[in-house]
């Protein structure tokens, strides 16, 4: 029995117009909008219709259990959560995230639909505030519930209109008191299986619909300030300047060729310029690179050259995530039951890489984008790849919860 | 008889705090605020403490006149005008205008204490809104009476924080019912000397303390709008991207390489970038090129390079200014007077290019900087080369007013 594709173009349809632009056709789903209500009142109403037991955790992120998790935690035989998250980047697109949850509900009605008794309780989650667009923590909600994100610093972060997270949570109807680890939450989870839009364009490359998530790579954030000396763009002669400007090039450039050298990717999408006036050479540059790749010896490396390429300033290091391993064992057990299933490693983190930091077995599923294109309108993937998505995700479900491992 | 350096150190100190930033040392002196009234108020005081008429136009310049500039414009004998600016840029140094203003004041005091009478009036001028650092007009008085700048135009440009010239104008109690050109002011001036800092190190270099100006460069800005596609900074291949930024390094790097080949400056001080997210490949880069150089063909070539090195994008002009060459008379003959004195072009505008362009005879003396930095709290004068800028601008104004041309 294959997935029901009309029941799939139903439950993406109730959540496609949701914060969507019509001038861009991108969304805005931040954390605990308008929007994101929207959202959560969808999830809690499919839930609702499959009779599924919805709790949600300390940090606000949603569960829908099919089975009792508790007695089955304590009897040793803990869920299996399948899911995304349902909030978005600034003009974003319509898979990142949504994916997940929509593909998570379908592969239980299709393994409802075959009659298909699960071993162990089966969840779907959302996971609330992945993007950190709002508040500028990705991964919020499951930094929250596993220690990674204190309690205090996430209820005092700002949004770009001054609103604090807990006052947002407060006006959404979560209570902020109840922000902190949540060890009740994850010891219901048995492995947690994310399906996730691919970022990029490794599976059209393959001529593939799926693939198999092997790690996230090990990535950061670092700040360059560049500094100059203000002058006058007129009269100051060129041998004369010291033009921030001209570094900032250096660095623009160097990233791209030490990223492309060393098999890494490195951004520089972020600068402010002092005094940034058409007629005046600007006394400072400040640039932020993004940088990840395989290896963190190459990563590291890569950081380096930008950082000499801008004259030797130090590379102020904002955040650093080392390499995130998923489960070696679900990952071969996964690829083995989705006939030889590609197996992909990934430049952005995702709530299962926090998960899988917190020691939960975790494995990811990628469907094809033939864009390649992510955090965009353009952002894509066909029906009939989603459709394969729904029937992998249920067959991984199936073989993880059909029998007592 | 030398200039009384006492007497030029009183001037100097007078207004030497006014708008002064205690922490960076530079200065904040916009048109129509209080800072800038302060300083109309010293002007008028050092006009009536010398017994000069002093005559605001219909655009809020301040002239200060010994003898009668209209019967003496009548008898064809119009006045000899002395002066600059007292407004600043944003941090700006405590030179650039004042320096004119107080040493056609020192000048005239000099002329007077060796009990010279001249056969011509002598002005001084205060020109209002040299800068443009609060309306984004530079030369807003000049351009206001020669008619470069419409009046209504000019009423309705706002600041930073939405208020309009005229109801700043207004409200520092110049009528701005009266703004429009003033042929009547105009028709006083028989020629106009302008002495001001240098802004480069043309005058380090050559070991002389004053020059002579011979022109305004041609110069103009240029906005290149460099679209790329918003991606994610993580996932995305390097050959995958299409990043704005290294389009913005090859421009920078560009304007900078064509500049030193053709003899001109060009600057790129002022970027946008959208979104300007750390994490995101940017969807576009606006920048703005600032080019100029002793022959126009050359600054346009520059233009085209660096258009060019961006992909071939257009290069919007949003604004020119042909050279503009001062009296080639006036120039040859201060030269001479000065024994000698080097002659430079200079690229930033001033409103002695307004006037010239006006058809207004009209030179420009230049005061050694050593630092050659201007538009800072670093731009500086020794106070022997003040003083050799003041003797200088007095034996021009004797020569220009001494004798019936």
């Amino acid at each position: 029995m294959a997935p029901d594709a009309e029941a799939f173009d139903g439950l993406w349809a109730a959540i496609e117009p949701v914060g969507r632009d019509g001038r861009t056709g991108g969304y805005r789903r931040f954390a605990w909008t308008g929007e994101d209500a929207t959202l959560r009142e969808w999830f809690a109403g499919e839930a609702a219709a499959r009779r599924l037991d919805l709790v949600v955790d300390r940090a606000g992120n949603q569960w829908a259990w099919w089975g009792d998790p508790d007695s089955a935690a304590s009897a040793g035989r803990p869920g299996v959560v399948v899911g995304s998250h349902l909030d978005s980047v600034p003009d974003g697109g319509a898979y990142d995230g949504p994916l997940g949850v929509v593909s998570a509900f379908a592969a239980l009605d299709l393994l409802h639909a075959r009659g298909f008794e699960p071993a162990r309780p089966i969840g779907v989650v959302n996971f609330a505030d992945e993007e950190g667009a709002r508040f500028g923590v990705a991964c919020a909600g499951s930094r929250i519930i596993t220690g990674a994100l204190d309690a205090d610093r996430a209820r005092g972060l700002r949004d770009a209109g001054g609103t604090t997270m807990a006052e947002a949570m407060s006006r959404a109807g979560h209570d902020p008191a109840r922000v902190g680890p949540d060890p009740e939450a994850l010891r219901r989870v048995g492995a947690f299986v994310e399906l996730h839009v691919e970022q990029g364009r490794g599976l059209v490359d393959l001529g593939r619909p799926v693939a198999v998530g092997s790690s996230i790579w090990p990535h950061g954030r670092w700040r360059l300030d560049l500094t100059g000396e203000a002058n006058h763009a007129g009269t100051t002669r060129l041998e004369d300047r010291r033009d921030p400007m001209l570094t900032l090039a250096s660095a623009i450039t160097t990233a791209r060729r030490a990223a492309a050298a060393r098999g890494c990717v490195a951004t520089i999408g972020k600068v402010h310029v002092e005094p940034n006036g058409v007629n005046a050479i600007p006394s400072a540059v400040r640039a932020w690179l993004d940088a990840r790749g395989p290896y963190e010896p190459d990563v590291r490396a890569v950081v380096g050259e930008v950082a000499g390429a801008a004259g030797g300033v130090e590379a102020v290091e904002e955040s650093f995530t080392p390499e995130t391993i998923f489960s070696v064992e679900l990952r071969d057990r996964l690829a083995a039951l989705l006939g030889g299933a590609p197996v992909l490693g990934t430049g952005a983190g995702h709530d299962a890489g926090i998960l899988a930091a917190a020691g939960i077995p975790t494995a990811m599923l990628f469907v094809r984008n033939p864009t390649g294109v992510s955090h965009s309108p353009a952002e894509h993937a066909s029906r009939d790849d989603c459709l394969a998505g729904v029937a992998a995700l249920a067959r991984v479900v199936e073989d993880l919860t059909g029998r007592v491992a």
